[in-house]
């Protein structure tokens, strides 16, 4: 089926917002099997809407807007969307009732205003607003299908993946499942060639590729009769994928790679300090962004200074004189140093040189030594990033010590259970 | 004159990337005066770009397309202006010149493919891509005008930047200036409310918010005669804001609060150190995001365990038992341990409960202590921020500090200034 999404709001044409909804349900409903034809996007203007939702309604099959559900004036969406397909507006008893409790429970007086969010197409399936007050619904009339719902990321997706997408599913006489793989260490050209032969002859399942700063996802998606066939055809392709780029998949479930990794070192009670210099604490800032990452995470240090390289991590002058702050020697005895004072399992030290300056042609912009010490064993991983961009080489460096650190709890674990044996 | 942007390109379709371009092109063009009536998205199809550019055409004065400007067969824009407004598409000389060197200093092979680049409409204005191949162009005819940009956004920007906007300044009969003031520790509607008579009666200099997380925007923009007068209404409608609002304003030119407050330690060699639990070291990974800031920024301590508070820091066990780890007088203590270990002029100290989980009814989710010692200085302050999401805590808390360090480094500048009287 073909799809047209309409967002409606003033401030996306001012600039004032960035359009984070069609990004979201262009990809649902591509899940979903359906095409997307056309994004549109109308101020908060009763005629300039009218006109976008008649020529939407001549190209396709299904027209979702978003926004414009609020309980002023310049709200219309619902109206223009009723008019549309000749549906009158009446009371919808059990969303009257859902505001009437929600503004007792916040002790204000609902108004007329409030009230008209309760009046919704007479032949609509109406979407309750599990987070918010205006709710949404699908009008399905005259071979087309219009679904309006509310312009608040958090709302809309809320209520697109409770209700929404299993509505859509039930229009559909496919069943359709898809699963998210994740890589790190490839890039989009590159894992497209090692997939060429499967994207080019792709029928179902079919294979879209996301790339992201770093790191590249894909999306293997099977509409079929049945869910089990789907599902067996996608698990299919999931193999020979995972037969050819193993080494570089993280996660089958469209996982970050900060999750994964926190979530191993959670589960098995595994301690972590960083020694931070050139990343500047980076790591350590997105480890302690994931909840519960206090039961392992001890301690980071930002050793920015040589002083502070030398006072809180015991980094020789002789070495920092000798070979320099960025070099392997400076970066192992960091890790050393961090281990000391923390005690942590596992601990990761990092110096580089960010850019844009203190480059030179011996140790250029982009080098960055990462030591590891893990229990006993400890590595050291020199890299040439080949971007240039200071907030570039610096999110890059966190993801390759993140990568490292899952290679080697992977290890560390399937060691323990070969040694369990 | 009204204005529609068209967005061309089947990955915007599939929601595989987001479209920043409409807002970066909203914010510009509503600068220049023009009144953006619709965005649209459509893929790489000429009959569905043709439908939509007919559409645009009807309804707007000015169309901006990007994307579409490509080598392949697919980018089809250029021809579909150029049809749209009966001019034929010629050989342009110096594109094809500016094209021939660039494939020779690449040492690649131009294709005829690469040559379509260089055919344009005949009566347009070229503007040349300084940081890409595609020449983007301005057709003025029929009474309409259609403008092709690139859609790679560095490409669009720079394009837009020293070109396009040119061009539309000479369309328009005035001649148009704009400021951007940064507030924090004001919210949107309070900043609405306050400015409610200047927003109500506004006619010339405009003024629109722009909220972002914890922050808010004004951007103050007049239209007038000459630039002289431009430059005064917005002189003085900004000091009329400033009479209102001066100590909530950290930028008069549209600077993050990170940039103002690195430069002024940076230029005034003020040393910074940081000590941080909750943030676990986010303040550190943005401040070491400057370039140039190793000048002044030397270390930071992510003391996240008790044990680190204790060893890194010297924070008493006792402090921690009686007091606990979130609260002033750890705090404070964590900020006179940064202090001690770094002799950085400048310390701050950071303790609290990011949530989602840890939260009790005396010391809530969201519960902040930040402490700053500046030369012999001590002061700690307590936050209650409203917000639960860790993330959002985490960030506010963040700006909070530098917020905190920029009145500081103020008064300290000013008593300094004073003091050389």
């Amino acid at each position: 089926m073909n799809c047209s999404l309409i967002s409606v709001g003033t401030e996306l044409l001012f600039g004032q917002i960035t359009n984070t909804n069609t990004v979201y349900l262009s990809q649902k409903l591509n899940v979903l099997g359906m095409n997307v034809l056309y994004h549109y996007t109308v101020g908060d203007n009763p005629a300039r809407l009218k006109d976008i939702m008649k020529f939407a309604l001549e190209k396709s099959d299904i027209i979702i807007t978003t926004g414009g559900l609020g309980p002023t004036q310049d709200d219309l969406t619902k109206e223009i969307a009723a008019e549309a397909l000749e549906d009158p507006l009446v009371l919808h008893q059990p969303s009257y009732e859902r505001l009437e409790s929600f503004f007792k429970r916040i002790n204000k007086k609902m108004t007329d205003n409030n009230i008209k969010q309760a009046y919704l197409p007479q032949n609509a399936e109406v979407f309750q607003n599990d987070v918010g007050t205006a709710p949404g619904f699908a009008l399905s009339k005259k071979g087309k299908i219009i679904i309006c719902l509310p312009g608040p990321p958090g709302e809309m997706k809320h209520m697109f993946e409770k209700y929404t997408d299993k509505y859509l599913r039930k229009k559909s006489s496919h069943i359709i499942h898809s699963k998210m793989l994740r890589f790190f260490g490839i890039g989009e050209s590159a894992l497209e060639t090692e997939l060429l032969d499967l994207i080019t002859e792709q029928i179902d399942p079919t294979l879209a590729t996301y790339a992201k700063e770093g790191e590249v996802s894909l999306r293997i998606t099977s509409k079929r009769e049945s869910m089990k066939e789907a599902e067996d055809a996608v698990d299919e392709m999931v193999e020979k994928i995972k037969s050819r780029l193993e080494g570089y998949i993280y996660s089958y479930q469209d996982e970050e790679l900060i999750e994964v990794v926190a979530k191993k070192m959670i589960k098995h009670h595994i301690s972590i300090s960083t020694a931070e210099s050139c990343t500047g604490g980076l790591l350590a800032s997105k480890l302690t962004d994931i909840s519960g990452i206090s039961s392992v995470f001890d301690r980071c240090i930002v050793s920015y200074s040589n002083d502070s390289k030398i006072e809180e991590l015991g980094v020789k002058p002789e070495t920092l004189d000798f070979y320099g702050a960025v070099s392997r020697e400076t970066a192992i005895e960091m890790v050393k140093g961090i281990k000391k004072v923390s005690g942590s399992r596992l601990c990761l030290a990092v110096t580089g040189i960010a850019g844009p300056g203190g480059g030179t042609e011996e140790k250029p912009v982009g080098l960055v030594y990462i030591a590891m010490a893990f229990d006993d064993e400890i590595s050291c991983k020199k890299f040439n990033l080949r971007r240039s961009g200071r907030s570039w080489n610096r999110n890059y460096t966190v993801l390759l010590m993140l990568d490292m650190i899952n290679k080697a709890l992977d290890k560390k674990l399937i060691n323990r259970q070969l040694s369990h044996l």
